[in-house]
């Protein structure tokens, strides 16, 4: 039987999600909490990586066993096995491959308008009052569609294409609390924090978006990567099967 | 010259706002940065004290100085001096006394409505699925207007009256995020947390609203005393003078 299990956690103490020889890991504390309970070696297979540091509000993984398990049971005894920065939200039987079918993931970067970091919003990385807000409207919106986008890709990863669909891109501005949701149906390595440092960079009239529109993502190679403590897993999505 | 503060902060790491020997406050890391920044000993007065670990989103002080303070040049160089758990908001000329002057006050109480301490809410109570939130708004409703709040009283303040004004009581539930609101004209010691910890308990249907009302909040002691790093200073306002 397959399960797929969402999952929640705050990265900043982990070395990312996937498994690494002796580093703590999101991937290997999960796996070390389901030998616990069901006392059998599992795999688990993420809808994808997320860096060093990164958090997520909705990872989505799957592993296969055979064993019949109870929702609320395994919920309740996998959170009190887990470290207090991981925990399982929700789990289903379902046929989906964690990876494979994933049809959309929304990725969320927090940030806070200040002149200072300030104590209460130490999650979100601090920037200017002086940003133009509407040119990084501007800029995101241009992301939208499909794009190579290989310009925004940092090396170390292993793909064929670096073609995505960006279904949606958005900033959200609340008091000084400025939050950025971009929607794929995939991303490069560092894609979103090439993203998102590119986009500071046009908030301070740095990189001028005719430029960007030239090289429609392409050619361009920013490499301001955002740092990756402030970048959240928001979702993952898959086809109702 | 009487210049007015606003402070913000994150009293995790302090044994409160008020200055004590040798343990780490928030008065003594400003008092610290002002002599660094005046060259002289400046002694600030608070609106109020605030308890170990609770922060503040706007705490307000005063101090006297004979020196005239470029506003902007101030913050900036207090922000540079401070710890990063502390900060500058704004300073301005005042006549009024931060804490006699002190017209109304309003704290804010986080909480997260969940099974287990989700990661990325740490900085919020976990409350129960299970509780009743009506009974709770109506709880709070009780609490506005004039009365005698000698039972939310905890031992160890040192005040005549304990008769207070309440103006306002809030609750806020926004996705599984919780927050209470409350504004009156002062609060006795830990107050605010005892008015948290006996919402809770009404929410578990442990304390009948009946007897409250009989009550009127003086005769009871409950003493349900809600953890204080969950508790924010949120606003101090003052007379426009």
């Amino acid at each position: 039987m397959r399960y797929l299990i969402t999952i929640t956690y705050d990265g900043n103490n982990y070395f990312g999600f996937q498994r690494q020889n002796n580093k703590p890991t999101i991937q290997s504390e999960i796996e070390n909490a389901l030998e616990i309970l069901l006392k059998e070696k599992i795999e688990i297979v993420g809808s994808g990586r997320t860096d060093a540091k990164v958090s997520a509000y909705g990872q989505v993984a799957h592993f296969d066993s055979e064993k019949e398990i109870d929702k609320k049971k395994f919920i309740y005894s996998m959170n009190g096995i887990l470290p207090k920065d991981i925990k399982i939200l929700s789990i289903k039987k379902s046929n989906v491959h964690a990876r494979y079918s994933a049809k959309k993931k929304t990725y969320l970067y927090k940030m806070y308008i200040s002149e200072f970091d300030h104590p209460l919003h130490a999650n979100r990385l601090t920037i200017s009052p002086k940003l133009d807000i509407k040119l990084m409207k501007k800029f995101i919106k241009l992301l939208r569609g499909t794009h190579d986008f290989d310009g925004f890709k940092s090396s170390g990863g292993n793909v064929k294409s670096s073609v995505r669909t960006i279904y949606k891109t958005q900033l959200k501005l609340s008091k000084s609390k400025l939050d950025f949701y971009i929607t794929g149906n995939g991303f490069l390595y560092k894609m979103v924090r090439n993203i998102v440092g590119t986009m500071l960079k046009v908030g301070e009239h740095k990189i001028e978006l005719k430029e960007l529109k030239k090289s429609l993502f392409k050619s361009y190679h920013y490499k301001f990567t955002a740092p990756a403590n402030y970048l959240y897993l928001y979702d993952v999505s898959y086809p109702k099967l």
